[in-house]
């Protein structure tokens, strides 16, 4: 199933994709989608749905953040080798994490920000996943069935905020608008192999970014076992993977977003975003 | 006023303390202490209740999160010049950020959990701020109307997942048990100065922390400030602005925490936490 919502922001129906690839409503079926949605057992409720006997969305209605009520999300850093070799870094030896701030989601085609005075605001196309029950110290042999669905996820990075501004990576990773997430979740069971989905991310045309996500130096499973080794994860907790060669750090020289750039992106059976690149308005204060 | 909530985990009823120091029940004033009651509007009418006139809650009951509904907790890391010293850092030119996952959130006297092969599991007492209303690049001097109120953090902290796993702090921040937040949430008008507080912590009796928000390096209201650079912050989101000297790792040489200890800790004003030390409940997967 490709589960999405839609509708305007803070207003999200629950929805999904049917064999057209239309969007049918599901807010006949469940409140919306969101951790309590997300185990095998609800999901499978949802399998018994006919998507064709299911409303219509408007035309046109804008997509929303896939689930409602992540707790945390958990990124993982340098987890690609071209990103790695790109970045002149060594592969690390076990997963580095680090956090973006929830209040970063967004559906996947909003506009993207430009933070005040930011002058490298990079691209970071990632395969997330969607957790769909509490996972502590899960087995690497059983962590994917944790795992609820996947996701595209485009971890947008101020590079100055991130390395030049004390070294923790956070407070370049957790800007609004910094977390593009969908345009819909798609359920594990439709994913026969997460380590062979192509991946690439565009800006204005130029395709920066065209990997694979065989080129992950720990793969999904690994990342989901590792990660609960040291706190639990909940349903709707998103873990964003890691982006391969491409960034717009690794270029020589770097360049970054401009106002008035698009950026697309997409991974292989998990749909595209695009995103309108814009400075931040002046009078959200 | 002192909010707070209390009873059984993930059942938390929202109370008050009255004058005499004994818990009163809010349940049949508000349905929770959450995002939605920390605007000042919110907290005006909580300040017009009689405490005495509302029912008191069961002796003894347990005291949970004073807030339900955390977005996001941000921590501020090297922000005392004692501490600085102790670790021997240099003073950092501006705030330090990372962040630690709400799920790490728990009521200030729960169990702590030694984590599954940690070593070198820390305390941290920190003067935390919660945050009362929405904002975004706010001034220095306007920021503390943004705060709904202070409270007391066990910022715990893993120092080899923190420092020698790869280098970002996070993993070692977000362990379950690590965020004791509480007694109580108290409002900032019964705040005089968050900058002249004493604060102190103590392990099995010993103190090893006993130190000043004077002795900040970044004052409250500049931390409020800095952090709304980078993004939103909303109601209900937490930031933890950092510890004094005397943790573990700053002892010659470092020691930490083990099963069977006894964690106090107290700020003026806040009141004080009490963490009984345990090994992670094996059972938990």
């Amino acid at each position: 199933m490709k589960l999405l919502r839609y509708g305007p922001a803070g207003q999200e129906q629950p929805g999904m994709l049917d064999r057209q690839g239309q969007v049918r409503s599901l807010s006949g079926v469940i409140s919306d989608l969101s951790p309590l949605t997300l185990n095998d057992e609800a999901l499978d409720r949802l399998r018994t749905l006919d998507p064709g006997g299911l409303p219509l969305a408007p035309a046109d209605s804008r997509l929303g953040l896939p689930v409602a009520g992540t707790g945390k999300v958990i990124c993982v850093g340098l987890n690609y080798r071209d990103h790695a070799d790109e970045t002149g870094a060594a592969y690390p030896p076990e997963p580095i994490l680090f956090m973006k701030a929830t209040s970063a989601l967004q559906g996947p085609n909003d506009e993207v920000w430009i933070p005040r005075g930011s002058v490298k605001t990079d691209w970071e196309v990632e395969l997330a996943v969607v957790i769909g029950r509490q996972a502590k110290y899960v087995e690497v042999g059983e962590a994917l069935s944790y795992v609820a669905g996947y996701c595209v996820m485009n971890d947008l990075s101020e590079r100055e905020f991130q390395i030049e501004r004390g070294g923790q990576w956070d407070k370049g990773k957790c800007c609004d608008t910094f977390g593009p997430l969908g345009p819909y979740l798609v359920t594990r069971d439709e994913v026969a192999d997460p380590q062979n989905l192509a991946m690439w991310l565009e800006v204005d045309g130029h395709r920066y970014q065209n990997g694979s996500t065989s080129n992950m130096i720990f793969g999904v499973a690994e990342v989901v076992s590792y990660v609960s080794q040291f706190m639990t994860l909940f349903p709707g907790d998103v873990i964003s993977t890691g982006t391969p060669a491409g960034v717009g750090l690794g270029q020589r020289p770097p360049h970054y977003l401009r106002a008035g750039q698009t950026v697309r992106l997409g991974i292989e059976g998990l749909g595209e975003q695009c995103q309108r690149v814009v400075a931040e308005p002046q009078e959200r204060t």
